[in-house]
């Protein structure tokens, strides 16, 4: 028996062009004389649909590219993730579902039963769990399938009180399948290698494992579909950030590939941004972006990963210099951008910012110079940029940093605008990582935008460190209270200064507000600003 | 036996005012010679405390707390909503739970079986399932304790599998308490009154309810607790929109009150939008608010909302004329503010706007006006007005409509700017009503602006109906899909024009970006924009 993978791109709600994939893998799949093909978890509608499985016409979308699928299943039987109604009258009104496709028909559906509802997940808003469990039988061979989530539940994950493939078991299964929307994090491929290898352990079954790849606005998935033989062995994996599609030999699961090197975590978050950005703008159709060259290093970086994602001649960079901006602030930007090779131009915001004081003379006279006069510059150049966007069809990308967005270091409706945050989900020594690995050969980031104390320029001879500790420290507390949720007691225990420790968990807390009004940040963290960390605005926590 | 019922404001994560609160009414309570003292769900950490509840800190906070309510327990019991862990080694960490305190201690806890996580609610993400079942018994009589969602499983609402009051029933209680954080919307207190009426229709027995009261940023809480006795008579409803404490005797549950009229439902959101101004402000320690007046119908009532919540001299209003305004706008929106009572100035936005056109002079070289000049003009008035916010310590209001929002009939970073949405979940037609209901006794909004047509003003002679239909068809359209969640071929058999509605539809999706961006709406509807509307911004589906 010959099983084919089918790892594609989805596109959310994009059925035609989603049943166009996947009709074109079916062929592939028929012609290397396949007897089954698998895709991914809601490959027909993408991952995650979200709020689009209430309306009763998405899902009849659903239904009738299922069945268009199906009948090109002749000779074939495929394996693809779609919702299905729930007939009982109570409970959720959606499985996640895969549907087993053959003789141009729907042969037999397996319901998820572990349904995730944290972080990023919100599976349980839209599905009700499965409750009865079958084996599917084709050419004599017994297919113990599972939706993602349902295999996560070993002994190390005991949030669920059932583990569907123990049912499956006891069917006497030979080959396990699993189709998956696991999203990426810098550590995901290693926990998701451990998980799927613990179940080859347990089960002593062969494993294909399908996942999607590609982003989806904040989302990342990084591909890597596995083929595990039942001795344990790793047999194949799929490519990471990009498509792919191999087909396997069930009765020979010889080790096929050359042990594939784990990259760095630095090299992982480059290529997921990478294809975060390129995905955004493909799949909102635009191929331009545009953004402000500070000379600093957050821009720096993220231009080059924007030209790395959409080519560097459509990356506009925009230098806008204010009356306090040094020489080497706009030095540093150009060559970066000549390194880069793209288009780039001065564009001095000045004139603006004094218009706008002038306005306000008579209202601001006797007050003197503040953090308004700061934003106030930072909103000039978000004008100035949203206006190029507006009027050449750019889409401005956001070059806040993690550090940044989580103390609120920052002016909302100014730096903070754009379309994406690149970087949001990257803490500021890590930053300065990308920028080296980004230079590994060659020198594009100037080494002046990486070594320079970092500064916002907004007022005369300004540093970050005039108002932030330095990044080491402040991200080691962030990431302890972000990613780990430690709260002020543990952060003392670990020897952070109690007064420091206060201070950053209360900007955190306090500039929910800000991060609420930003962009989708490209997702590269397990714990990542936007849908997967829900928090209240008017609170008074640690605040 | 006596139950009191205290309907208080709680603030998220407040630990120190929640306890104040409750320990106020507790000492009320006594001095009533109460029995029993019935808070609302969740109350010690305000509701939805979200993900501050996977922070360890977080949860021990609430036990410390609930240890210190304890404390003043003797001689009366309280029944208090708080966060319990999960012992079982299986399952989410947390359950939704009743806490009854006597005798300075913890006598008994009642865990939520019923989670909402639909629409605004996340509880599956945090909180375990109930599945035992326990009266609680006190001086002889048997109190059946649930928890919100816990008594809306009646018929009519299959979306669990089990109906806790049916689990209750068998140990032949004497009264049913339920403890609730109910979001109001403007159906949501017939809605529940129906349910709850269900319920002592159902078992026979008197029904002690308490609901939060208040706002957390935009969830609204419009308290209405109620006592109905077992005949299926409302006792007593306790205030709408406002704290309120009251004392009933289980053995005289006569109905007490003169049948209360049911406020309209412009009567309702306008009460609704008053407390959520107010509530913002205060539980974030601000108190005063600036804003644009355009002269236009929105701003007008979002004056009048945040002069009632704050007081008309707290409210600062902005005129800010661009070249293509009319006279007619400046007197109307003067007009207001003098009737109002709240401070206001012109400042011309005709120097920032030039001044940004002469800095892209080069760029913008033989293009012609288009919509990136209009949108630089509504990027100049949100500039001068969040300077006037950063300079005097103001919140600025957004004053877009739920109309706009919906299509995107706004400015990103410029027009719906502000910390807080107040009309986002009003349609412009019952921005309308709203204006006529606050000109009910006197003329306050200039009858000019109610009546002369919509326009934004940023070209000469615009009207919104030069790119939009009208607003009593938009808002229809715009209802049908959103909160009724109709597809392109049911709105086109009620009647619609198929272009019109595919226009419509591809507005309200394409525009998602725009939305992902703006502050927290005030929450009226059964379906507002916000954490109760989760949709993918890069997707393909009827865009």
């Amino acid at each position: 028996m010959k099983i084919a993978l089918a790892q594609l791109n989805y596109h959310i709600g994009n059925f035609d062009q989603n049943l166009s994939k996947i009709r074109t893998a079916i062929e592939k799949a028929k012609q290397a004389k396949a007897d089954i093909v698998v895709f991914a978890e809601l490959a027909i509608s993408g991952y995650p649909p979200r709020d689009f499985l209430e309306f009763e016409d998405f899902i009849k979308r659903c239904e009738t590219t299922i069945a268009e699928i199906a009948e090109s299943c002749v000779g074939i039987t495929a394996i693809v993730g779609a919702p299905l109604r729930n007939d009982d009258e109570h409970g959720k009104g959606l499985f996640n579902t895969a549907f087993v496709l053959a003789n141009g028909e729907i042969k037999q559906v397996v319901k998820k039963t572990l349904l995730p509802n944290y972080d990023i997940f919100d599976e349980y808003r839209y599905f009700e769990p499965n409750r009865t469990f079958d084996i599917v039988e084709y050419k004599a061979k017994k297919l113990a399938i599972t939706i993602c989530e349902d295999l996560w539940n070993l002994g190390n994950h005991p949030l669920y009180k059932i583990n569907p493939m123990d049912e499956l078991f006891r069917y006497n299964p030979d080959v396990m399948i699993n189709i998956a929307a696991s999203p990426f994090h810098y550590d995901q491929a290693k926990v998701r290698k451990e998980i799927l290898l613990a179940n080859v352990s347990k089960y002593k079954l062969p494993l294909f494992y399908v996942n999607h790849v590609g982003a989806q606005t904040e989302l990342l998935f990084d591909g890597g579909s596995l083929v595990i033989n039942a001795k344990g062995e790793i047999v194949e994996e799929l490519a990471y950030f990009e498509e792919d599609f191999k087909v396997f030999d069930v009765g020979n699961l010889n080790v096929q590939h050359t042990k594939k090197e784990t990259p760095s975590k630095i090299a992982l978050i480059h290529d997921g941004l990478v294809m975060g950005v390129k995905n955004y703008f493909l799949k909102l159709g635009f191929n331009k972006a545009i953004l402000g060259l500070s000379g600093g290093i957050d821009s720096a970086v993220t231009a080059v990963i924007a030209a790395e994602a959409l080519g560097a001649k459509n990356v506009r960079c925009v230098l806008l210099p204010s009356e306090f901006s040094s020489d080497h602030s706009v030095n540093d930007a150009r060559d970066l951008a000549e390194n880069l090779g793209s288009p780039y131009e001065i564009v001095p915001i000045k004139g603006g910012y004094q218009s706008i004081c002038e306005s306000l003379k008579k209202q601001f006279e006797g007050t003197s110079f503040d953090i308004t006069e700061e934003n106030i510059q930072a909103r000039i150049r978000g004008v100035i940029l949203m206006a190029l966007s507006n009027k050449f069809g750019y889409i401005l990308l956001n070059t806040s940093n993690k550090s940044e967005a989580a103390v609120g270091y920052g002016t909302l409706y100014g730096d903070m605008n754009g379309g994406l945050s690149v970087l949001g989900d990257v803490y500021k020594t890590d930053v300065f990582a990308l920028a080296k690995y980004i230079n590994r050969e060659k020198e594009i980031i100037p080494q002046n935008s990486i070594v320079k104390p970092p500064s916002a320029e907004l007022r005369p001879d300004q540093k970050d460190t005039d108002s932030l500790p330095d990044y080491a420290i402040l991200d080691e507390i962030l990431f302890q209270y972000i990613e780990k949720r430690k709260g002020p007691k543990d952060l003392i225990l670990m020897g952070f200064e109690e007064s420091l420790v206060k201070r950053i968990l209360k900007l955190v807390n306090t500039n929910e507000y800000k991060r609420y009004q930003t962009s989708p940040v490209l997702r590269v963290s397990q714990k990542a600003f936007g849908m997967g960390r829900r928090m209240p605005i008017v609170a008074k926590y640690l605040s």
